[in-house]
């Protein structure tokens, strides 16, 4: 299958997405990746059969990058702004990815097709990061809604990601690390037992400012908190660890290997 | 006023503690103390007015070390186990520390003093941890009891915790990192609101074994999550970080001033 170059819109650009010849269309006024969707992207480890769904997948960024890095069967990223939808679909289609990812217009607090239920391997979210009474929202909507609790709160995204992923599944967040406890009480609350967890500082000598955690539905407890990820030297360059996840690496790989 | 020598019973030694000259009477058989009340004498900040309270004083190693290494009012360690709490007494003569330090034979399940409610700027504890389906109970019952939840778990410890604490004041806790989640959602049913943790790993590509965290009472959410301490340098002697601690150095000290 040949590669379609999409129509561009006012405001659009098309970006280099990490070191794999992936792109991405993006629109600062609606959408702009960060390198948080590298750092989940580098903590799941998907199977080639495995079947992912992205509650909130904004500009798609999270299910190009999963979709472009590794094997997998599908990713399917859901999103409640309809042109953001479609941005993704254009950038699907502009990486050849269109057979594997596809993106939905819907509302996760509303997860009404029966197919989403108990459907998934991997639930993965990278989810508004604050409560409305949290500082000064931005006048635009669409990247407000990325940061803000505006369309879904983290009880709504618990109880989602409860509901699509599979009895033997995974469901992987990244999450300010500063609402942590909230975190666990909440996904304890729909029975989403976290298992793996890793924190991310942006030098060793900071608090940790960002948290990946990986549960499984129904689980016993007993949880590992792995060494942490290091996002920048003393030099102010990015650390080896960081350079790697970058380039597509996976955490595990990274860590059991090298480290 | 004199150091007093007490008198030594059948299995007991004088062993050196840390490096300010403190001893401590230990029996293996009954207690010997571990890294564990170094890493949390060094992460809580305790101020020369504080009153402190150790739940679960075991042969009195967090009593001992804080009063020894800090200037603080009072530190009064409970203990289910008389002979414990009778040993520790002795240590705290040896030390010349009887005026500041006391124990008391108490069941913190059943805190029915009326001066011990909401009586203390500091509450600290390192409980049993495990929970008493987990591997192999020691046939004594004095090390059994530091390491099982047979005395009490983690929900008493809460409970108990809270109610001793004043109402600005602090709990402080050493615990297995893979019980996070537990203490996490624990602490929350008894309103104490996790405020900074540390992790310990023994090695810098090793999960995390032990978890220090801090809680107030009734406060609001927002949780730090400082740096790791590493316990072994890959060289297998002790990281410069953790021969501060056992040197009696806060942990705030080291990372503000040098990390």
């Amino acid at each position: 299958m040949g590669l379609q170059i999409p129509e561009l819109k006012t405001g659009e650009s098309i970006d280099r997405l990490g070191y794999h010849g992936l792109r991405i269309i993006q629109n600062p006024a609606k959408f702009k990746f960060t390198m948080d969707a590298f750092l989940l992207a580098g903590f799941i480890e998907p199977k080639p059969t495995h079947k992912i769904i992205d509650l909130g997948s904004g500009g798609g960024v999270l299910p190009l990058l999963i979709a472009g890095q590794r094997e997998i069967a599908a990713v399917l990223g859901i999103e409640i702004q309809p042109e953001l939808v479609e941005m993704s679909r254009r950038s699907a289609t502009l990486n050849g990815l269109a057979d594997i990812i596809t993106f939905e217009m819907v509302d996760l607090r509303n997860l009404s097709s029966s197919f989403m239920a108990n459907s998934f391997d991997y639930v993965i979210t990278n989810p508004p990061f604050f409560e409305l009474n949290r500082g000064v929202i931005s006048e635009n909507s669409g990247l407000a809604s990325a940061k803000f609790e505006i369309n879904c709160t983290l009880e709504d995204v618990a109880k989602s990601a409860a509901r699509c992923v599979k009895a033997d599944g995974k469901v992987a967040i990244i999450y300010p690390t500063e609402r942590l406890d909230e975190l666990m009480v909440t996904f304890q609350k729909y029975h989403l037992t976290p298992k793996r967890i890793c924190f991310i500082h942006s030098k060793n000598n900071a608090k940790s400012n960002l948290v990946l955690m990986e549960a499984k539905p129904g689980a016993k407890k007993g949880l590992s908190v792995l060494p942490p990820i290091t996002i920048y030297a003393t030099d102010g360059t990015y650390t080896r660890i960081m350079e790697r996840i970058f380039h597509g690496e996976n955490y595990f790989e990274i860590l059991y290997n090298t480290l």
